[in-house]
């Protein structure tokens, strides 16, 4: 597998070629590969990987699906080629279909963000500025990703004033990723620091944020990239409407409430420095967890590619999702 | 004057000399020198310096007093250092009479931070864990700060379980200057990105927020350091404390309320990059104000000086600060 290298994006384009199951874990692990959609595409291709080169399947399903906890996507997407993989008789059979599964997976993914950017784009109104977090793109995506999907159909409708890009330390998602992706699409943007966003919205200048998911849990929980929850609580102060943008795979009626979903805990060099230039003294310990959960009450929308739900309706947009995996499957 | 270079620490101690008034300027446009009570001090010596120089006394302090337009503390110690050049009669007696008004502002600066330490400590409960922003210790004062000195004393008294230490973006006071602080006080401290604090408190992990200000307006709002307002927002959701520990000559009753306040705007290139390495695509515009304004409703405390004051009590604090004024004058 050949994956784009995102831990060097925007300086760089780099490839990064993983010809094993460890490596390609190694290469979720360090966010080479990131963002929810993409994962549970790489979780599924890395199952074809183990079954076309006659590798234990089953233990390398389960390396992968545990590369990381939150998303819940990858699981799901090794569950997927795992499942096809179990299907078919014969090895030669069984690898086929796995690889058949993950580029189902990929294609599903695409036609999802398309959907997605047109039902979430109908509730960007004209002139709007928009405030999104992390990186929801092309990056993430067999399409257009997620949150930025919508942005950027809604930038095609001409109703983007601007889009407002928080960086997402630790790792600058926003200001690496997403702005770059805005950048190609000539979508007009600022960043900012995420300890700003309280005074932009203090001072009128957001009409709406947008986000991904890595996990919607059966209340409405929705876990994503740390600061996301911040992002909620200043938006409910404001009466900023806060639309979360997600492809039905990622609700998890498995998982109750927010409680219960695992918050990865990431090392503490990724807060003392970036890209190799320390930001603290050398031995500072961090508090590091990747994600946070926003309950269902801060959530004033969750768009996926069935259509646009209210926070409680999260079993609904479920059920719809059970018919977009049969559909996966066909 | 020798400054220390506070935009290189924790890295390198490197020392400024400015030996004119442009200079120094320049240095506090940069942030070489900065928090809201040093640059006072340093305001009221650069008038002193203008007098020893036999330059345009008036000119300099004007110059000075717009270096940074947020912290009323600078054209505060400017004027007192003015005041006292213009009371002396003859170009010596002058120039001796600012230099002894910034000497005595810099000893009541020391002093005052001992007292805001000692009103602040009876605040913060027996194994309190802390959330601070920015950085607000000796490196700022006169003495040993605003909000970290009432942190230090905590500590001394054996209450602080943890200081959390924002990283306070984009110019990463928190990580670069308060965790060297408390490394070099003892006090265990954790270091988070701005975007963390939200996942911090959600979790039950703070018990009080400690901030310093950079000016209280009359109606008891407090301009501090960009994400403090997004603090104070989380503080109220969580049923947290958020304590201001300011001196008395923050209050400015000259400003009416939080609109009044002017914020410093700052280049885009402190948000698209850290100490020479790119965080962002070339060329990205920023949105970056170096300041936010929290309403009083959101500020359950003002630790000055002369006590602790409820945010509805600006009026009674600023009238102990004339009295405390015509002590620094006596």
């Amino acid at each position: 597998m050949v994956l784009l290298d995102q831990t060097r994006l925007p300086f760089e384009e780099a490839e990064i070629r993983c010809r094993t199951v460890p490596e390609l874990v190694d290469a979720i692990r360090r966010l080479v590969v990131r963002g929810a959609p993409l994962l549970g595409i790489a979780g599924a291709y890395g199952v074809a990987l183990a079954a076309a080169r006659g590798e234990d399947v089953a233990t390398a399903a389960a390396d992968l699906a545990a590369a990381r906890p939150t998303a819940v996507n990858l699981s799901r997407g090794v569950d997927l080629a795992l499942e096809a993989w179990r299907a078919a008789s014969g090895p030669d059979a069984a690898a086929a279909a796995a690889l058949h599964a993950a580029e189902r997976l990929a294609a599903a993914d695409a036609a999802g963000s398309a959907a997605m950017a047109r039902h979430g784009a109908s509730l960007v109104p004209q002139g709007a500025a928009v405030l999104t977090h992390c990186n929801t793109g092309a990056l993430v995506s067999g399409g257009e990703g997620t949150a930025f999907a919508v942005v950027a159909e809604a930038h095609r409708r001409g109703n983007v004033r601007m889009l407002w890009v928080g960086e997402t330390r630790p790792l600058l998602q926003g200001a690496r990723l997403t702005a770059w992706e805005a950048g190609r699409l000539g979508v007009p943007f600022r960043l900012l620091v995420d300890g700003a966003a309280g005074s932009l919205m203090a001072a009128g200048e957001v009409d709406l944020v947008i986000i991904g998911a890595d996990r919607i849990a059966a209340d409405g929980s929705v876990a994503n990239k740390v600061g996301s929850y911040t992002l909620a609580v200043l938006a409910a102060r404001h009466g900023v409407p806060f639309v979360v943008v997600a492809p039905a795979s990622t609700i998890d009626l498995g998982t109750p409430d927010g409680r219960a979903i695992v918050v990865e805990q990431r090392p503490a060099d990724e807060v003392c420095g970036f890209h190799g230039v320390p930001t603290a003294p050398a031995g500072t310990a961090a508090y590091n967890p990747a994600f946070d959960v926003t309950p269902a009450d801060l959530v004033t929308a969750i768009v996926t590619e069935h259509g646009v739900f209210r926070s409680g309706e999260v079993r609904e947009a479920a059920t719809q999702r059970a018919e977009g995996l049969s559909r996966w499957g066909a």
